[in-house]
């Protein structure tokens, strides 16, 4: 088992995957914003008109999906081909969960790509609602889901 | 109360702060890595001087600190003055929690700046990590403590 | 008259604005983009609840005013402390006027940013609407007003 | 007719293109800026040796086009293989037209790369020439001709 | 002989790339920077464990590496599939020579994206040692060999 | 002697500025690209009218010293406040030295943007001239005077 962003001499590098085909990838991560009761009361309320909080977290996801290769050092650039997000809002826990489903054809995986999308989009409801609730928290940030490349599909609780 | 970043017709907005007086400010966020303890104990041994993940993941949260404005949408571009990260390793629980300090003399806070150092940190060791483990998940990024501006301190535990 | 981004020798330069003094400062731009008025009926429809292409136009046009001084070559870097945009539906011509406000406290105007911003809002206007209508035209981007500054206030129609 | 940029519920998405086949594809946009006739002066000396206006629009037009996927939010990223800009000086009017040209090979069109390289020279002629002329208009943005991709050729003035 | 940067009217352009066939590409570019041997010596203590300049000029080399399309106006925007960066420390001048390979498959090739990661490293070594010694500087940054695309193999001492 | 990138453990960070003055501070760095006589001859017929090697690099130049912070990890964001370019063919060795000067009121330096802004001009008369001379070099590049801040002035040559 070995880290393979790391040469023989212990060296950060980007994989080399030119070799690799081109596959379908599709990647799968959520995430959840766990926040005051009011607070998930009021984006509720924008979302039915005024101050959609959920609305700008929407493109702030999908803009920080294309730009995870310059966040994260040793990610490959990638030409992804969709990215959506999804939220749910959940009034027991008084929290949203973001889901967002990134694809590309490529050389390499799209996972960290759904995470910084997932990311991103919790970052910007923390930022929309601080104002009124700074103790809000993140919460469970992980794939659920991945196809495509030579390790094939992997599903969150297989082993 | 309400969501400042929304004007009165519900559109999003960047915050007119133009009227505020420039004050030194500081922001701490924190956030947790949990993994296998496989996972845990390869990153340990990196940090003895092969394939050092902290080290990668240090200079992504400081650069991903300095990108918070281009990544979230309604957040104020800021000169910050100090960014630094520090790690604690838990055997117990298998994880790594990434604590991040943002400081600056500006007209708004660097709450966003030092949860997007934590996120980006974060996200980084997932990457270098997850050929050897998809099943990371990111836990509990949020706000310790924040110094300055109008709104004055705030701690964690706060009403 | 001389254009104030040239050296005397011709060179390209960002104007040295060291020794001026930060002043508050305010620029409003606007643009126009007309359409087929199915296209206009699309967008107002989306305003009530689904596809709200003016709220993705609205982040598109704040994030680009912050990206000015990386798009615009001799533009100065600046802190903006507040950016907002709004938009006129107009039946008559079948149109969407955006108007944007961008405010600084700085040593440089932010007339260029306000451009910029109702520039990016146009375009993705555009873009989302395309698939319908690839015959929409952006007219008329042009400065408004202006304060702040050694030039003091200017104001569209003056000398 | 729907806008495509929206899935069922209204959200904004980035239109899922992976199954679309990559073919060649080429845009061309136009645009205008019109100015005082001693503005346009000043720019065609600058043409014979000093203070060359055109000269940086260009270099920021083509940096422009690279960064659309940056600037409008649900545009996908695509390897540009080709960007050139062309202005036409009118004195008639007083006003420089700015034809841009862009392609690439890929799953989506660069009808919006082509738009914004426009954008952005005609935005940076604005900026090097406002210290004599703050009046001057961006007018006429538009696509004239696109080819390639399953929608096939448009034409400006195509039903 | 002729700047195919350019078209015929002399205007740069990125130059049309698009009936290229795609080809595995790999470029190796070398610089060095010449210190004082207290300087060399501080590094050196680094790479045991405390202050590690050379780990964080890696990661600048490789995320600069991927920004080379942002930074240089005509270059293409490519998919690297491969980044490394190796380090020579020379006791007999002071100095450490930086070595850059990058990998792509792509119409282009990566000579820039070479050059780019080399000079971004040994400034990010400029920068963490110059509280130490203003006086470093970066010598002979060079493209050492290439390969991939219709003109060949280039190896530095080639006519 | 220490660098003071780095914390206590060993831990890279930007450093803290947060308590210096903000004073007035200018920087100039130089860089040589040395090259064959054809080349040289290539470049100064374009600086007639066909072909603006030296325009694009000037641009290029500009837009690069505005980057640095994103560029080089530990660099603190700056309000450049002025950048220019300056070059000087030299026919008895074949080169072309570029010199840049970069200005800011601002709590720290501006050296890593003088010596970006030339590292990134150079690399531009690389990239421009590649086609008809890969075997070109990049020399010297550093730091040749400073002034402002509480180390005071640097010239090259000091002790």
């Amino acid at each position: 088992m070995e880290l393979t962003h790391f040469d023989q001499s212990g060296k950060a590098r980007m994989v080399d995957v030119t070799e690799k085909n081109e596959t379908k990838r599709v990647a799968v991560a959520t995430g959840r914003i766990v926040m005051q009761p009011e607070t998930l009361a009021l984006i509720r309320r924008g979302e039915m008109g005024k101050g959609d909080v959920l609305g700008v977290a929407q493109v702030a996801g999908v803009m920080g999906a294309k730009k995870t290769w310059e966040l994260i050092p040793m990610c490959h650039p990638l030409l992804l081909t969709g990215v959506k997000l999804d939220y749910t809002l959940n009034d027991t826990e008084n929290s949203i969960t973001v889901q967002a489903t990134v694809s590309t054809t490529g050389k390499t995986g799209v996972e960290m790509e759904a995470l910084t999308a997932v990311s991103v989009a919790a970052l910007t409801v923390y930022d929309m609602c601080k104002a009124v609730d700074k103790s809000m928290t993140i919460e469970s940030i992980q794939l659920l889901h991945k196809s495509g490349g030579k390790s094939g599909i992997y599903s969150r609780g297989d082993k």
